[in-house]
């Protein structure tokens, strides 16, 4: 029997995304476009050919943040549920092996380097291998789901202008995206006051990062989400306290 | 960046399919069922726990039979497709990592076994991960396909009672199962005598596999292969002739 096996990388993600934090939990709710470049010196650019055409194809990648981890848990909370359950019974990132697959929607190819839209994976993450999508053998839409999978129904972020702009200042003077962070945190649950960093305040909900909170709103027939202004938060302890 | 990283087994797939010449080119067009031993030792029995009630689940696989070559061709002819695309384009087993997905049918989780159906895996497959299949994030029935990407319309084999038996009687003195390799062979193009191993005779069609022929008519409208009946093959060059 096959005891271990090595792969290198094929190719590399290039997006705006480099935290966790900013990474949405499925590619369908990713946001934004990406890139993936081949590696040079292999002909991997031929490898490509075919491709255009199909709307969408599969990333076969590594979570490359994860791969320090000895032996991750078996039984893992998946995030909007209140059990722990089997980590192969989820598509947790932490996994005995750092493998993750998602349906990418195809938008480019060109030379070595493919654009690529709702793929939820972090700036760098280092792609093993890419398959054509192909709905005859890989799309089951009645399937059913056991404990949590069924679809979540994503809330859309309206913002203010005020707040458009100070996020794009923090953006420009410390390198942090309040506004990915927002998006992952807010589109699922954003009334959820048990999580970590969501707080009610007198006039909604206010979401911490670092020190900085955005105060928004909840529009929940609408499924909307309005954030009305970036404030600081003068009582931050320290720069460890987002990981 | 990441240059290498080391996968382990999680688990090994058990069926009845033991050569490459009798799986078939895509989970949905697979028959039989088959096993899936999580390893012991590491608790990976409690990290199946929540798979019950899945349709469906993702194995995540090792190609365990192409693994010496070193430089795996990038443009490869697909099967009934008349010119070479990239092998990113295509699924392949021949690629740079020897990486597969499948989409299996799941029947029963019990202990550290699952029992599956729908999957195109050989006998000893090793298993890297197993992940839920979620509608929402994994269908796409509508995504369009490039150059060869369509659904085919496979062909149902039909037996007489001669056929059968003589097939049974094969495989239990040679233990070769001419009927999984029939399956594979005629399930698709049937008629397609450029086909190293068809060829047309008086009849019909013939499939020949080491000594024997497989003698069979198609039946285009009803998408039927009947087989007739099975010969020895006087002119069999030796043992070599099957790859």
């Amino acid at each position: 029997m096959v005891t271990e096996t090595s792969l290198s990388p094929i190719a590399t993600f290039h997006s705006a995304r480099r935290g966790r934090y900013e990474v949405a939990h499925q590619g369908v709710l990713a946001l934004g476009e990406g890139t993936i470049v081949v590696e040079p010196g292999h002909n991997f650019e031929q490898g490509l050919q075919g491709l255009k055409g199909f709307d969408r194809l599969w990333l076969v990648y590594l979570f490359h943040l994860n791969q320090t981890e000895d032996a991750p848990p078996v039984m893992v909370k998946p995030p909007r549920f209140e059990h722990k359950v089997g980590v192969f019974a989820t598509r947790s990132p932490h996994r005995p092996n750092p493998i993750g697959i998602t349906p990418a929607r195809l938008l480019h190819v060109a030379g070595r380097m493919l654009t690529v839209a709702q793929a939820d994976l972090l700036d760098q993450t280092p792609i093993v291998d890419i398959k054509p999508y192909l709905p005859f053998c890989d799309a089951f839409p009645e399937a059913a789901v056991g404990w949590g999978g069924l679809a979540p129904t994503p809330y859309r972020l309206l913002w203010s202008e005020g707040a458009r702009e100070r996020v794009a200042e923090i953006a420009s003077a410390h390198d942090l995206r309040l506004d990915h962070y927002a998006e992952v945190q807010l589109q699922l649950d954003p009334t959820d006051t048990s999580r970590k960093r969501i707080r009610a305040t007198e006039q909604g909900f206010a979401l911490d990062f670092r020190e900085w909170s955005l105060h928004y709103e909840v529009r929940g027939e609408a499924q909307e989400v309005w954030i009305e202004q970036v404030t600081e938060r003068p009582e931050f302890p320290g720069p460890s306290s987002l990981k």
